[in-house]
């Protein structure tokens, strides 16, 4: 999938409320997907740093793009789970969220986001498992 | 904390993109948070059912105010972790949100959420680690 | 299930080495199981506390039990996740273990598991998934 | 540390029933650790695989020894929350289990585990969180 069909992909399924934080493809292909979470004053909370919904709505958002991209095309699924730690907090900049598959199963899939500071240092990470419907 | 102060909490400490999920109190006292999540189609995904990335944030914050009821007051805090599991999905209608505080620590604390459809059923289901900052 | 056919599974399933830890039912009907898990000074570590690797065993073969009494039997399934807290330390006495189906799916059934320390209090907490096989 | 200090660790460290797992190590660095668990019938349940409570112990003990290293030795610490994600099943031959410390905090660490088959496939991913005692 490229650019233009991840940009796509994002414009027509997410939900209004999520396409709000303006996720877009940084580099996707067969084996992971990044975005960029574009730094917006919206998404901090009172003690100044962005917070932690965010990054779960990032995490998710990325995974998904991955999965379509390892399937070639968006196909329905569905979050089975996802298990975030948080482990630095960010007060600004860009995040880029790099999302892959460990695992594609028949029914499920297993992944792994990353997500990292504008300094390039992890401060997110989120294990993902999603079923595919059919 | 009465209504008044759990509202104002809401306002005051939520990035400006949680608080438009509009989440408001329906019970709050030491051992548990219930809040509302009213339904809007911005937050449903192109499969026409409320996304994922909703529900976390709405466990995330019922969770904030569960521990600051519990405290007696918002304390600064910052969230380690949170697993969630989405068992059922929701289509249509308010969403009841409660959080209970498992284990009050020192510096730790453990809690877990429940999410329940409009007909009562259990839909998601979270546990979640805060650590208090001092 | 009765007692006796509970023992039955729990001594046909179980690898040997988790066998070792002689978990006995204590109360198992279609909603949840409760094993007992004897105390053992086998099981604490080096700081004299009961390992979490026992904890985290006990939470599967418990959870392993009140599926299989929801299904009316046992019948092949698999772990697909297991997300434990530790609570609180657990330096003595017997553990009960109580597992609970939240839901469940035609293809997967999620769970939580509470571990309840000799003075009754939640010292270690568990969620999970499980993949029905056939 | 070297090979017969991690010896030394596990036998001091661990409780006789983790113990009889037999993990020996294979590889420590400052930025992982890697133990061989040696395959044995004693660790399959009833359908013939390992059991998910063997590798939830083997990915908790190569995450002590890992912080173990990073630290320059072992220091009193607690598994706060362990998640573990089963892919794949393994039906015999060592697994090997590399740990990683993704950051080492003042109070907190957070790590992730992958365990892989004979084979070198990836089986098992955990992601876990400890606390520093002290």
């Amino acid at each position: 999938m490229d650019d233009n069909a991840i940009r796509e992909l994002l414009d027509r399924v997410l939900a209004p409320w999520v396409r709000a934080l303006a996720l877009t493809p940084v580099k996707v292909d067969d084996e992971s997907a990044t975005l960029r979470l574009p730094f917006s004053g919206e998404l901090r909370h009172s003690g100044g740093v962005i917070c932690g919904q965010v990054f779960m709505a990032a995490a998710d958002t990325a995974m998904i793009v991955a999965i379509s991209a390892a399937l070639g095309g968006f196909k329905p699924m569905t979050t089975v789970s996802l298990n975030i730690s948080f482990m630095k907090a960010v007060r600004k900049g860009d995040v880029l969220v790099t999302a892959r598959v460990l695992r594609l199963g028949r029914n499920l899939v297993f992944g792994e986001v990353e997500l990292f500071d504008e300094d390039g240092r992890l401060a997110v990470h989120a294990t993902t498992t999603y079923a595919l419907l059919d």
